[in-house]
């Protein structure tokens, strides 16, 4: 391990909790399997009971790193869990939550989905005072706060550090005595309130809820602290900002989010399908089929056949058995890796003139290999269609696009991107077309990625890429 | 480990060879994630080279179980690979294929999809003069009848031992200087040839040469023994049965291979869709909405989707993130597995009346289960339509359906059946349909599950179970 | 992992540095062997070079833990490292030394050997004032204390902070600048300096040095702080405190340190050599054979067998190959434990009288059974001789004793011990005349868990325990 | 892995067995590290009851490999054990013992310390009637010549195959139904009998009944096969070699065996000590001090110094924490591995002649090595004194020695290696000497290594280097 003072950009994560029950750790288990698609770097688990908190975090994902082993010691009667995405490059397991840490409050558990924009001078500060940070992430910041507060009641404390932060952020957190939820003021990212018998439930997406059969009853607003009462198990609401707005994350309902979970009272998969109808609308195409990048352009080319009247098909399989970490053997085969994740079907496609159907493209490079696949299978034509529209501006809130150069949409027209991908055609759905398939009004969004009007002001460093642009 | 004296009833397998490549033992890596899907217990290569034969087997999924460090020592120019299906119970590391093992002609390594028939008496004979097993696999009874025989070319010693052997079967054998091949002559399991540029490829499906983008160049017929040598690539071929006979096993095209591959010149993904549309036809339905289970259901239900006219949908998501294993908590939440799998739209199927396709119903459980899980999403009417007949009799040939009295439909009437998983209405596709659906004439096909018709004689002890019937 | 807030009692360690060496971890990992005795819980190196600091550490012994693999990355030209003694009952990794912490100063590695009398109270204030501990270990707070620090120079911020703590310890810190250690102002652990061509070397026993063919230069005197520039490989020393006195520790001279070293210009082999003499005056015996327990009681008995005439030889034969954890597998069969460790010559010993030679009694239990053992092999009489008193009071410096009430001493009178131990005569040397075969006169020893005499004023809530005596 | 047909040359091990007991693993267990001395490459244990052989086998020491977890599994009444010693190179979990291997006999373990003479031609003929070998060991021989026997009853099939072997051996079998044992016609390695409560013992040495506090009963003679009903518990011998002669291994007594153990009526330690008289008495030495090199040369020391008058005393340490596999981390600090297995006590030998008492010399390197650093510690003469005679013979028996051109005394007289290890004089004991020493006669003990005289005749390709010499 090599140690170095830095400050980690941002990730996609999901966060779960539960209470009141007494196989908490095994719903916890359970609800971030239903999360497992916004994170599979780490997990982990930690639950509060009469032996104090106990925790297993670990890499990989939750079906492989617990065990019935591993499970068993997490004794505790509330629990809260998290996944973490895979970024590029350094993960490391030091970083993997909840993290666990002792202050004089006692031991502390928490977990974050989302990114602070004024982490580094945050950081610093604490730093300077004597504060000595072991992890590298924005979680870390939020327990130093709370450690610094005079104020004795741990609800008000953690409202006390929480008005000092700036960003995208779900913080979970569990102590002996509560659990404590919060989204931020700015609305960024989800957060579900769910009820299983007389369990309180709470995770960043209703698809958690789903896997343990628990009721939703409601989404946590923006700005708005849950605390949850470990021992009356009463829910208390308070909302601690003077200014709080919803602006929730766009390419949560593009990309991220499961099509089975609703979001603000959005279905995820509706949103996607009625993209796909603006599509047809806003860029028709003459086309033997419909055919979607599964899983995610599944929703969308579905609405776009039924717009269009070209039939659908599944003629990209998606294998279900692909490693975490793919070895890409050496040089004289590489490029096969896209063949790994999708198999054209041959006999349908050879000959056809196709709309493929993608929710987003970052890069640009899957989309090539994709379409070299789809053409070394016969494919005689490919309308390349866009489920949203192109991603010219960086995410400072919790999302990895990779860094400002990376973003293909930044260096090429559509016709140049067209080109390099080799597709006939190629249409990215409009910003407006995108808003009005979702329902939301323009101000009730946060589509910074799309249009670089960013709802938190992000940090001086941060910004300056922001606003070269 | 305990060591008992058993007889291994059978198991779906993959199977995969190259030649003449120096990346030999990446190409089988990367072939054997293409037959995945055919079996995840356990996956080995083996390469033959100057340095002897090498070998690297282990449990769990290719992309798990091989990394950098284990392909590496891998050095041969030609390889073998297998992927082993999951049965229940006690599945043994001792059992994982390729097996290597030593005799009078040196080294040899084998790997076999498919299941003997007449292992047990095999088995005891040779034991009765001498041999020593290591492993319960038939794969290692191919071994003692080669070393037993006097034969000095191994392609002929080969030929003599698959001469002793009944069942259905594609065995693949390495030695230093030769890589043989074979289809069982009455041609129940798929083997097919291929080519990548100098090199020769053989897998038991085609979407093994998909993943590594070779050329699909034939299928190896019935009874055919393909033997490769390793000096001068001169792919040669032997018919060594006095009698062969098409009989390929129907159960592969409705559930095991992979919507991508071809079998004997038929589309898997075109046959599905064909059933779809016969069932529509057969067992037509009132509904809004045509949902597969999702991936195997996906074909056929576009079939009855365009054969019917009611939309198509994906109401149920496949969740990608399923570890091999599954802990079913505890006592209070059983049940829950399901929901790991897949997860319903609730949006999308509150107040509906659906078509729900499903490929085949072995036991029930699971039909049950997600029917339970769409009516608790809001779904109003479930008529279930199975893309294949009944299955009322076990597979002796490889396919581990479980016990005789496992089977539901040795047990229940289609109504009845109906009436335990709780659906609406319920449809088997009749057995001249599917096979109408498949472009085969009935003699051309095994349908042994549906029909009880072997083409192979069952062992006494076997075939007293069949008859039973 | 269960959290609780709780204070670490004390633990006996080693510490090991180098500098200027291109091999610094590979000698750090030979040096540690050579300090192995010292602590078999954990192991660890940290390196500081271009690349910032390095860490690896781990469970278990040096030479179980380390590999090529793990060694490799520690790329720095300096190093420290650390071995930690395996307490009973809770051993975390989390606590595994060399710790490294990012403050403001930036990483720094630090590892401990002894304990701190004022921990609590100084860990309650640091945690009042919002400081967060990763573990419970003594070293981090000195952490702390420096991160805190307005001091702009290391080596004054690590002053002050020394000069807030009160105990028995040696400290070793590593920064991408500096290596420091210091020896308390107490004198009580051990510390010494060596010479390696150009490379500085520190290690707690000249054991160390032995192994990697350093010169042993001089011991670090108490309360002297050793810092040793990184670039210019200057080593300076600074003497911060008021008052210093050296209180070697006595019990470090009969039990801890390996015979090979020298420590404070005395071997201790030629202590414990003296104090078998000593012994056979103050408690002779009538016996055939001098047996030593080994390895600790060898040069003791040599000692005894030379004072008294009674031949020596070793009728005990030590096992080389004990696990770290013996499996002691069922009611049954418990109390052979001790069988596993020693194996008695019964050809030797049969109807002999014996003077069986062992360096301390803390609990008595492993002497009542290798009595039990002896007896078994035919030893006629077994008189006991002890290289050191009786063990009344506990350590606060870094020895762990177990608790009050386990030392044998406290509870009973060395007659009511022989009873117990099934001893014929037990004897205990004295303390003057342990002190005489030492060379060191009273004030210059810490002998205070024979004596209760306390160098070092112990905190409330420990005192109260030594002075209920 | 590599698969290459070769033959492998010979180990020195352990074998253990116990009949009738509920805690018939875990004496196994215990009952190995009391053999632990004997081998630390591999470890195993079969057990039978019930529920057929149960085994669990894996590299390193008993203490490190056997855990409650995997001991458990092993519920078996009977057991029988194996330690494996660790060759140079190719190691192989394949070979560790026992095996278990299935033939029509049913399930069959078997455990080997030996070395066959004859295992080139017997493998060849076996593999030419179609054995197929799963591993290189000489145990695996003996399991085939019992599968190809016509004989029913087990015991008498074992003797059929035992009179086709030649060699050195001691063989354990385990089958669902008896445990049988055989020391070989020519009695060169030990094995006795003992008694546990109602249990049978076996044991290649009494060492591993002192750790299980178990009675010796007798060894073993040469030639006789002991067999044990497990279900009536009675111990069968049988005699079924027309020729049988004890020679026991000579070397056994001056290296392999622990002290504590007896071996025919003679305990190791004694013949050591005596060795050691002898030496004083051949080869004499003007010295101030004895020291061995510990922990083999230490009886043989005490000896020496009684003999001699010399003072005898403990100047080189032996550090019990060296772990299997040293890292010899880079060429520039090579040749320090010596001081991680040996201390010396400097205080004790600057400035003193020594006479320094080793087992044996068979390469020489070691010898270097220590006087080295002796004089390095200021010692200022070495007579070196070796407790057996110059090894210049291979053993085909058992003990890797090495290739006959590793042998120093080979290649060198004694004056030439004492000028190669640097020591001011050198002395062997005598052949005769030693022989005295061990209370033997000539005829009575194998002491080829040293002679050249082989009891059994040796394979023509393993003979020829014998006669060369």
């Amino acid at each position: 391990m090599s140690y170095k003072t830095y400050h980690d950009l941002g990730e996609e994560c999901g966060i779960f909790g539960i209470t009141n029950n007494a196989e908490a750790s095994n719903y916890a288990y359970l609800g971030l399997h239903g999360l497992q698609h916004r994170g599979q770097e780490s997990c982990g688990i930690v639950t509060a009971g009469s032996d104090g908190l106990r925790k297993a975090v670990g890499k990989g994902k939750v079906g492989d790193f617990f065990t019935e082993e591993n499970l068993k010691p997490l004794t505790g009667t509330a629990a809260i869990g998290h996944v973490r995405y895979s970024t590029t490059g350094g993960s490391n397991i030091v970083n993997a939550q909840p993290l666990v840490m002792i202050s004089h409050r006692g031991s502390l558990a928490v977990g974050l989905n989302g990114n602070l924009v004024n982490a580094k001078p945050l950081r610093e500060k604490l730093e300077a005072e004597g504060s000595i940070f072991h992890t590298t992430t924005d979680s870390e910041i939020i327990i130093h706060l709370m450690a610094r507060s005079r104020e004795k009641n741990t609800v008000m404390a953690f409202i006390e550090a929480i008005r000092q932060i700036e960003g995208a952020y779900c913080y979970m957190l569990l102590t002996e005595k509560e659990l404590i939820a919060v989204r931020d003021p700015h609305g960024i990212r989800p957060l579900s309130i769910g009820k299983l018998g007389d369990s309180h439930v709470i995770a960043s997406e209703t698809s958690a809820f789903d896997i343990i059969a628990a009721e939703h009853v409601r989404d946590v607003a923006a700005g708005e602290v849950i605390s949850i009462d470990l021992t009356t198990n009463e829910l208390r609401s308070d909302f601690p900002f003077k200014e709080t707005h919803e602006h929730m994350c766009l390419f949560e309902y593009v990309y991220f989010a499961k099509p089975s979970s609703d979001i603000l009272g959005k279905s995820v998969h509706s949103i996607r399908y009625k993209s796909g109808i603006t599509l047809a609308k806003e860029y028709p195409a003459k086309a033997d089929l419909v055919i979607p990048v599964p899983d995610s352009g599944v929703s969308a080319a579905l609405g776009f056949s039924d717009a269009s009247g070209i039939p659908f098909t599944m003629g990209l399989v998606r294998s279900h058995y692909v490693g975490r970490t793919f070895i890409e053997p050496s040089q004289s085969i590489r490029g096969l890796g896209v063949r790994l994740k999708f198999a054209p079907i041959r006999k349908l496609l050879d000959g056809k003139r196709i709309v493929l159907i993608e929710d987003s493209i970052v890069r640009g490079t899957t989309s090539l290999r994709i379409i070299k696949m789809l053409r070394s299978a016969g494919v005689k034509e490919v309308h390349m269609r866009i489920a949203s529209p192109m991603v010219k501006f960086p995410c400072f809130y919790g999302i990895d696009f990779g860094t400002y150069e990376e973003l293909i949409a930044n260096k090429k027209s559509v016709s140049e991107i067209a080109e390099m991908i080799n597709a006939d055609s190629l249409g990215f759905i409009s910003l407006p077309g995108l808003r009005e398939a979702s329902g939301f009004a323009a101000n009730e969004l946060c589509d910074a990625c799309f249009s670089g009007r960013y709802p938190v002001a992000v940090e001086e460093s941060h910004s300056k890429l922001a606003f070269e642009v």
